[in-house]
C-alpha cells in the first residue's frame, strides 16, 4: 500500500509529520511519499532513521498557507503540496492521500481534481466522536457549510456505509442533529431533511439534540458543516478549559495532587477516548478517492494514527463500498 | 422587591420551583408571587414551612407545554401563567418575572406583551458562561435563531451594559463568534456584522473562534441564537458525558476510588464553575421589563440561584441602563 501525505501541511509541518511518518512506516506495512518542498523534507528526515524503500520525497515547490482561500491550490498554488498531491493520487499510483493543511483547500482541490463518486453531489468530513456508547460517526464536521437537504441524505448514506465497515455495526441507525428532539422543530432545512430521511434513509431514528451528541443515541449523526464545524471546536475548547482548570485546581492542594496521581492510569484511559489525536483523522467523503484529513494541530502521533486509519479505509475498501450507495 | 415565578415552568414543575422559592424567601429579602393552578401550587406550598407575607400565589388554570409552539401564550393559552405572569409584570406591580418554563413561549409573550427598549428590536438570551479568566457573558443563546446584523449589534451594546453592572467589567470587550478569527470568516451576516462592529461597538476585539469560547478572549461573545444554543447544548452534552465516563472509569480501580475522593473538594470547585444550576438563569434582554429565563432542568437550588440572579438585576436597574444604548 502507498499512500502520499502532505509534508507541509499542519502547524507543526513538516517536523510532526516527518516524525509521524517514520514511526508509522516502523510499524506498518505500507509506505509513505511525503510531499512537500525537497530540501525541507529532507533536512527533517536525516534526522531518524528508517528502511530507504518505505519513504520516498515527491517535490512539490509551492505550501497553501493555513488561511489560505480554499481556491488557491486549484487556481495558483497549481505546484503546491495539496495540488500534485490530489493529482498524484488521483493517476492511480497512491491508495490515499493525508494532509494536516488548509482544510478548505484540501476540500475544494479534492473536489474539483478527483470529482464526486456516483450518487453524491457535495463532499462532507466525517469524524469519529467518542459517546458513551463507543464512538458514533458525525457527519459534516466542516466541508459544506450550506448544504440542501439532498446533500445531508447523501451524507447519511455515505455515513451507514463507512460505519458499517469501520464501526463495525451491523445495520447502523442514523440521527439528524437539530435544536429540538421533535419532528417539528428546526430550520426549513432540518424540516424538510428529517421529511426526506424518514423515507429514504435506512434505520432513520429521527432527530438527535445538540446536548446529545455525545450520548451515542445513534451510530451516525447527520449535520450541515457549520452546526458539525461548530460541535468539534466548541467541544475541542471545553476540553481544554477544563483541563487546564483541573490542572490548576488540584496544584492548590497537596491531597489533590495525591488524588489526581492515584487517578492517572483511568484519567489517561479517558484521555485516550476523547484524545483526537488517537482517532488522528477525519475522512473525507464523497471525493472519488481515499483523503484524509488530519487536524491542524497534528502531532506526530496524530499523523501516524492518521495512517492507521487511511490504511485501514484502504484495506477495508471504503470507496468501493461508497460506489453502491 | 416583589418577583413573580412561573409555578408551572420547568420539568421538576411545581415541586421543584416551589422548594426554590420557599428556600429563597427564608434567604433573601424578597417577596415571591406563585403563578399557576392555585390547588397544585398549594399542595406543594404546603410541604413546607415559610412566612406567608414572603409568597403569595396567583392562580393561572392554563399550563403551556414545553413542547407547544412559541405563540400559545399570546394566541391560545392566554390564562396560562405564562401569559398571566408577563401582563401582571407589564401592569407595573411585579419587578420581574422568572420561567423555567417553554423558552420560545416566554420570548415571545415578553416580546408582544412588553414590547421591546428603544434602539432594540429584536430579543436575545444572554447567559454567564465560565471561562479561564471568570465568567464571559454570551448572547444569544436561542431568542433569535436568524437575526440580522443590526440585531447583532443591539446585542452586543446590551451586552456590555450588562457586563459592565453585573460581572463588573469596566470596559467590557467584545467578540464576534466565528468559525475562523479572521475578518473575511464565515457566512455574509459574519462578515457584515464584523464590519459594523468594528464601527459602532466600543472595545471590539475581533472574531472569537469556536474553540475559544471558554478562553475568557473577551468579556462578551456574540452570536445568533442558533450557533449560541448550539454552544450552550453541546457543552452541557459534553460535560454529563465526561462526567459519567469519568465516574464509570474511577469505580473499575480502587487506587483511582481513593484518588477521587482525595480531589473531591477540588473537583467540587471545578463542578461550581461550570454548573448552571450556580448561574440560575439567562437574563431575556432586549424586552421592556426584567425576565429572567431559568433551565428546563431547574432543580431547587437552580430556581433559588434563578431569583438572586434577578434581584440583582432590579438592584442594579439594568432596565434603567439598557435605556440609555
Amino acid at each position: 500500500m502507498k499512500i502520499i501525505i502532505d509534508a507541509m501541511g499542519g502547524d507543526y509541518a513538516p517536523d510532526a509529520v516527518v516524525a509521524g511518518v517514520v514511526d508509522a512506516v516502523s510499524q506498518f506495512d505500507v509506505r509513505i511519499a511525503l510531499i512537500g518542498i525537497q530540501d525541507k523534507v529532507e533536512a527533517q528526515l536525516k534526522k531518524h532513521s528508517y528502511r530507504p524503500d518505505k519513504i520516498e520525497i515527491l517535490h512539490a515547490p509551492e505550501v497553501v498557507g493555513m488561511e489560505e482561500p480554499a481556491i488557491t491550490p486549484v487556481r495558483k498554488k497549481r505546484q503546491s503540496s495539496i495540488s500534485l498531491g490530489i493529482n498524484y493520487l488521483k493517476e492511480g499510483k497512491y491508495d490515499a492521500f493525508i494532509s494536516a493543511g488548509n482544510t478548505g483547500a484540501v476540500v475544494a482541490a479534492s473536489t474539483l481534481t478527483l470529482g464526486m463518486i456516483p450518487g453524491v453531489e457535495r463532499p462532507a468530513i466525517g469524524l469519529c466522536v467518542p459517546s458513551l456508547k463507543g464512538p458514533s460517526f458525525l457527519i459534516d464536521v466542516g466541508a459544506n457549510t450550506d448544504p440542501k437537504p439532498t446533500h445531508l441524505i447523501q451524507s447519511a448514506l455515505m455515513a451507514r456505509v463507512y460505519a458499517k465497515a469501520v464501526l463495525k455495526r451491523a445495520n447502523p441507525s442514523v440521527g439528524l442533529l437539530n435544536i429540538g428532539t421533535e419532528e417539528t422543530k428546526g430550520t426549513g432545512l432540518e424540516k424538510e431533511t428529517y421529511k426526506m430521511m424518514a423515507e429514504q434513509v435506512p434505520n432513520f431514528i429521527g432527530n438527535v439534540e445538540f446536548n446529545e451528541v455525545y450520548m451515542g443515541k445513534s451510530d451516525c449523526i447527520i449535520c450541515d458543516g457549520y452546526a458539525g464545524n461548530l460541535v468539534i471546536k466548541v467541544s475541542a475548547g471545553l476540553m481544554e478549559a477544563a483541563g487546564q482548570l483541573i490542572k490548576r485546581e488540584v496544584k492548590k492542594d497537596f491531597f489533590a495532587i495525591l488524588g489526581a496521581m492515584l487517578m492517572k492510569s483511568r484519567l489517561e484511559h479517558i484521555k485516550k477516548l476523547v484524545d483526537y489525536s488517537e482517532y488522528g483523522g477525519a475522512p473525507l467523503l464523497g471525493v472519488n478517492g481515499i483523503v484524509m484529513i488530519s487536524h491542524g494541530r497534528s502531532s506526530a502521533k496524530a499523523i501516524k494514527n492518521a495512517i492507521r486509519a487511511t490504511m485501514h479505509e484502504v484495506e477495508l475498501n471504503i470507496l468501493g463500498a461508497m460506489s453502491k450507495l
